[in-house]
């Protein structure tokens, strides 16, 4: 049983719930070590008061076993009933079933009906609850062991960016730069990349969602990178936006406006702060420089198992920042059909403000090749 | 307005079901062509009797406009309440809203929640249903133009195996295969596989789902490939297992049964016959030759614009094969630390059998080098 698990069955007996049942890959990993894509199978973790079991499909079994540390893995076949045998083992760890808790963040509605009828009798005046924002409390404060693997993981964003970087030149494509820099992140060991690489040219990084393609690159336009790693079960995310020969005056400009509300942002992180208060800063900057309608987008969000977690940092967010929270900090103006630059660090609130997980230099690189 | 949405639409006429919300993002993309993954923010797509909108972050609004083809997109930006938004948005396009559908199948708790409490007035007496199973419905059954982009996405996945299967040769690791296929598979424009490339060396391919690592490739052992791109919005997915160098007897005994049982199944399919039979089929292939408790998950799963949907081949599966509907067909023996083979088409189902997506020989092949 890891450590996460025993504080979460100190607050099911304070809060007298029987039993909690989640089966979001990133949860069930937190909770027992096991990592997995189960797609449309069910791999979930249910925890009672003084006893626990994973369940998993059975051809996940040996790995279940190897990586886990729970004792009980309860495993199911393709045409057996899922349900019945979490109903089963369920009522033999629990003593009675009169509470309990989902993650209502990620349940689905179909699973949450078909688990309610498997573990209530007829007899039973079950009660439901969410055990959302309690999993979130523990998980968005990390731990200096968790801190570690993100440092590392920053360490291979920035490898990765500056290996982009390395390739640009005339004519190359998006997704070919995409490409070298996965090729060389396994080469390191990186099974997975923690969201989709961005790497877009000129007036493509306008969308800050927008897709690599076969776009070429030309001389004189920006290069947004958008990138991270999962490093031991833990992620990183970066961005940072350079120049590929001269850019005009006014997008020049733009950077400097983005550069400065990121590090205005990423000074200004004091324990005890709203999050909400952080994304007005930065957006204050990008404001009063007259491009406040160009920033499209929330200041950052919460990152850890995930590249995107609680909290968010959005101006309507009461997040108190504590010691340990990681999160971006991403500033970024587009403007359609002409430019978008976007520059990004994650970092992990300190007892006096913040340090980012990725290092390399901010200000303006510009590339003369 | 897509024709699966103008099909929808019939359909709420007749169940008189004034509202459907979706959020899943390949069904939003099945039904407005506008492909993306929008991590924690919303993108959703609402149908009225007469009327839809696409609900999308407003950083994804120029993708949306271009990509789409529903006329009324409606933005969010990361500081609003997104469910007002849709509350008022829903009460325009629809005159009552007495019955609404969601994807419960997709849909989390949380976000039911939410939208029943948008939705509802204090008057309201809304009634709530699933639409997953209609969704599914239409969906199960491919059209000859998306079949025709699921053989392209077939022929990309051979050549992608293919390429693997050049660069085997002693020392060479999992990932570093795993990388060069990925890279290829770029260059040719591919922007996503279809799932976590599967390349397994010896008694790594005994677990289905193992993970390519740093495993180095030796003699006389065989290598399991499992991959699929994403062509054009839909996805392929095959398996091979070759021999590189000479396997002993009891391995290519193994291998020639997974072989028996994956072309007699593939033999077997005729539309009108249950999907649970075909799955018996090619299990009492590999039941007769004693290794039945090795082959230890379902036939296969269907696929689409997703690697896994709708129907599950297993043996207590009641879908009736139809013309039009596309599944893989991947027995497989696993004995725990010692040997893994699968053999993997989909096929897509004809007036009179079935016909596979990929080509590639499935004869064992034996690499010498």
């Amino acid at each position: 049983m890891n450590k996460n698990s025993i504080q979460l069955q100190e607050y099911m007996k304070n809060e007298k719930i029987d039993m909690i049942y989640m089966d979001d890959p990133t949860a069930v990993a937190y909770f027992t070590n096991f990592d997995s894509n189960p797609h449309e199978r069910i791999v979930a973790y249910v925890i009672a008061q003084e006893d626990e079991f994973l369940f998993v499909p059975s051809l996940e079994y040996a790995e279940a076993k190897e990586q886990s540390n729970v004792e009980k893995i309860v495993t199911y076949t393709d045409d057996e009933d899922p349900w019945k045998i979490i109903s089963e083992n369920g009522h033999r760890i629990a003593p009675t079933i009169q509470k309990v808790s989902v993650d209502e963040k990620t349940l689905t509605v179909e699973r949450w009906f078909k688990l309610q009828q498997a573990l209530s009798s007829e007899t039973d005046s079950t009660e439901w609850d969410d055990i959302s924002q309690v999993v979130e409390q523990m998980r968005v404060v990390k731990t200096d062991e968790e801190i570690k693997k993100m440092i590392r993981a920053g360490e291979l964003a920035d490898e990765a960016i500056q290996i982009g970087i390395n390739l640009l030149e005339e004519g190359i494509t998006e997704l070919e730069i995409v490409a070298q820099i996965e090729l060389e992140m396994k080469k390191r060991g990186v099974t997975e990349m923690s969201f989709s690489t961005l790497v877009l040219f000129g007036e493509h990084a306008a969308n800050p969602h927008g897709n690599p393609g076969d776009r070429k690159l030309r001389n004189n336009e920006f290069v947004l990178f958008d990138l991270g790693v999962i490093y031991e079960g833990y992620a990183s995310d970066a961005t940072r936006t350079v120049a590929f020969g001269e850019v005009d005056e006014e997008k020049q400009k733009i950077y400097e406006i983005v550069l400065e509300a990121q590090i205005t942002a990423q000074k200004a992180v004091k324990p005890g702060m709203r999050a909400g208060e952080l994304d007005l800063i930065a957006r204050r900057v990008i404001e009063d420089a007259g491009y406040g309608e160009y920033f499209t987008h929330r200041l950052g969000h919460g990152i850890g198992k995930t590249a995107h977690e609680f909290p968010s940092i959005n101006g309507s967010s009461d997040t108190i920042l504590e010691p340990g929270m990681c999160f971006s900090i991403e500033p970024g103006i587009y403007i359609q059909g002409d430019v978008g630059v976007r520059i990004e660090d994650c970092v992990y609130v300190t007892e006096t403000g913040c340090e980012p997980f990725t290092l390399l230099d901010k200000e303006l690189t510009t590339i003369i090749k």
